[in-house]
């Protein structure tokens, strides 16, 4: 048997579950003998490029159980796009590194642009004639990752999405005063997590509004139907994504946008820029709220099935990997329509990098409201709590190297 | 044995335990013969104007069990300041009221500004001569009630916020770019809930600079101190109330400001503010995240020694109503330093009624950090988790009648 080494890079915005895809990764890695060592690389490609990892089979079995709840990217995480030109420098260091340390297999969790690496990566190895298994595993709270059913990560956003739209109704709905209340919601092309504010309807505290990118914003109409709802129940909850475009595919919020490495628009502040609106034009008392980045690394409540579905990622990944499979990503597919239950397959990593999937537009109904066909689609990733451990009424976390 | 009828009322902002003190006044109403029926008031104090009420001992076993995880309240609240003439229509209309009903016992669920309430509402009944005990139940998530050690509410809100803090950093630390993040926390004149935040030192998370009312901010040393940080750590965690002040006394934020009945500026915004202060002064990236309303609602986090407490305020309230006792409020004293320990006495509401408590000066750390004397006083009152019930991946709450 050939024995030799693996690494695991985690890479784009933190989830509350890329870290128990880490734990599925590490937990498989130590049943088999070929893999000797699995390291974690710091900061995603960044730390394979500078020769900055560590050795993750140090981490103690306490640590090792608390990745399952500790939120973010413990390993850190990074923004980085590797050049299209294999002559760039950083290829060589990567070869370099993988040589020295005998690296056959790198595990690469992460979203649409961290797959662009793994292409990359994949390309680049087998260029160089580098025998080495690159596997992408999933993760983004976005849900906008093509072939797979979901990604891990994206089941515990929006547990906490719903269970907040749950509260946020409730409390909003204890005065007679009226008030318009607009929250905002991440998503910049995908709807996915906007969607989700639909879920707590199961509780009968869903939104009266719901705007998604995937459909044109149109003012007149929104300030006709927020008129429309106040005059009938004193009160208007609106969800919309950060992403809400008007009938051009501008941004609704003029303001000056700025650009990422990977050439996506910043945004933020769409809810407070609607409520000037309301203020000026309607005269309604109206609040805004942003669901912020807790939405994506709020690990208290993270779903159960999330937490298994995203260490089975991990697991997969090293199983195939053993196999000598490459350039690939694995996938998540549902049996049948009558029980939950998913398989898992890999999928060749260029039907994935750098594409989005939309929200369906059958599933959107009026431009403004959810359909029930997503209810059924997405109650069973929020289904079921994790039992967190918590220690003097606060979650613990892995402390590397403790 | 002279039977006659209660009726509870809740008041001011939504709790995530406002619903546990209302169980304990129906639970222990329930156990008494004397208390023919326990009616709830439809928003408050307004529910008694106006005759808009319901009988609580309909609810059944399973929605009587559910106002525990339900936030916000139940009843509706308002905020409404009574008159301070015993003439005013209002005050006829609610004797009328309580005659027609027969109604001696009225709890009233609130903080500060519903002490008010409390306090006219026993002078005025005393003064018409008509037998009724009239008993305050404390409640807040600002903790600024005096007298009392805490109050109900506070221990889930600082739950919420320092779990919060510890994802909030967790999340920010996994790039290793360089960020400034400022989180606006609620609190216009007391810092009780930003002083929280240091609870998230418990997990290793704790803010870089916490600023609180009760301190005067000082924009210039503010920025120093973030540059200082920044230089040695790349990021810097900055925590702080709405109601910061200058030295002067007035609220950080130049912005209009609106007051509400009970003459109370409306705030929001300064970490928005202080955001774009750090981003044309000091050049650093940097983002602004409020904590917004769901740390008043966050019931799916709430502290199970809150939700015992609330109930307990409630069941106090009861038993003592039936000896007579009215005027007053139910107040919390911690038995001993050593374990902690609750025990429940009541305290004339002329003490309570208008005034605020506010945090104390010795616990404060060079006008920027918090003592670990207060993480003493406040780590029982969030300690512990509450096992609610859940559904389809989501919590229930209490219907009215369903």
């Amino acid at each position: 048997m050939k024995k030799s080494n693996g690494i695991v890079c985690q890479s784009g915005g933190p989830t509350s579950v890329i870290n128990s895809s880490l734990y599925g990764v590490i937990t498989e890695a130590k049943k088999h003998p070929e893999i000797e060592r699995i390291y974690g690389s710091k900061n995603g490609i960044a730390g394979i490029i500078n020769e900055d990892f560590i050795d993750l089979g140090l981490l103690d079995a306490e640590n090792l159980e608390l990745l399952k709840q500790t939120p973010s990217a413990i390993l850190g995480s990074v923004r980085h796009c590797l050049s299209n030109d294999f002559a760039d420098d950083e290829y060589q260091k990567i070869l370099t590194f993988l040589k020295k340390y005998n690296i056959r297999y790198i595990y690469y969790i992460g979203g649409n642009d961290s797959m662009d690496t793994v292409a990359k990566l994949t390309n680049f190895l087998k260029k160089a004639d580098y025998e080495c298994c690159v596997l992408g595993v999933p993760k983004t709270i976005d849900n906008d990752l093509d072939i797979t059913d979901h990604t891990p990560g994206y089941g515990s956003a929006i547990k906490y999405i719903a269970s907040s739209i749950n509260e946020i109704k409730e409390d909003t709905s204890c005065y007679k005063k009226g008030r318009v209340t607009i929250v905002e919601i991440m998503g910049r092309d995908a709807g996915w997590l906007t969607a989700a504010s639909k879920l707590a309807d199961l509780n009968g505290n869903g939104p009266d509004l719901i705007y998604l990118p995937e459909t044109s914003f149109n003012l007149e109409k929104f300030l006709q139907d927020v008129t429309k709802i106040y005059a009938c129940q004193n009160k208007v909850l609106v969800c919309l994504s950060e992403g809400i475009k008007d009938k051009n595919g501008g941004y609704v919020q003029n303001q000056q946008v700025q650009k990422d490495k990977f050439n996506h628009v910043q945004l933020g502040g769409v809810a407070n820029y609607l409520t000037s609106i309301v203020k000026e034009k309607l005269g309604l008392p109206v609040r805004a709220i942003e669901l912020n980045l807790l939405q994506r690394c709020a690990s208290h409540i993270s779903s159960l099935s999330d937490i298994k579905e995203a260490i089975n990622c991990g697991k997969f990944a090293v199983k195939k990997s053993l196999q000598g499979h490459t350039g690939k990503m694995v996938i998540m597919k549902r049996k049948n329509a009558e029980k939950y239950l998913i398989s898992y397959h890999l999928c060749n990593i260029e039907k994935i990098a750098n594409k989005v999937k939309y929200f369906p537009a059958e599933w959107i109904v009026n431009d403004n409201d959810i359909s029930n066909q997503f209810i059924d689609y997405a109650l069973p990733l929020m289904d079921k709590e994790y039992k967190s451990k918590w220690k003097n009424g606060i979650l613990l976390y892995t402390k590397l190297y403790k």
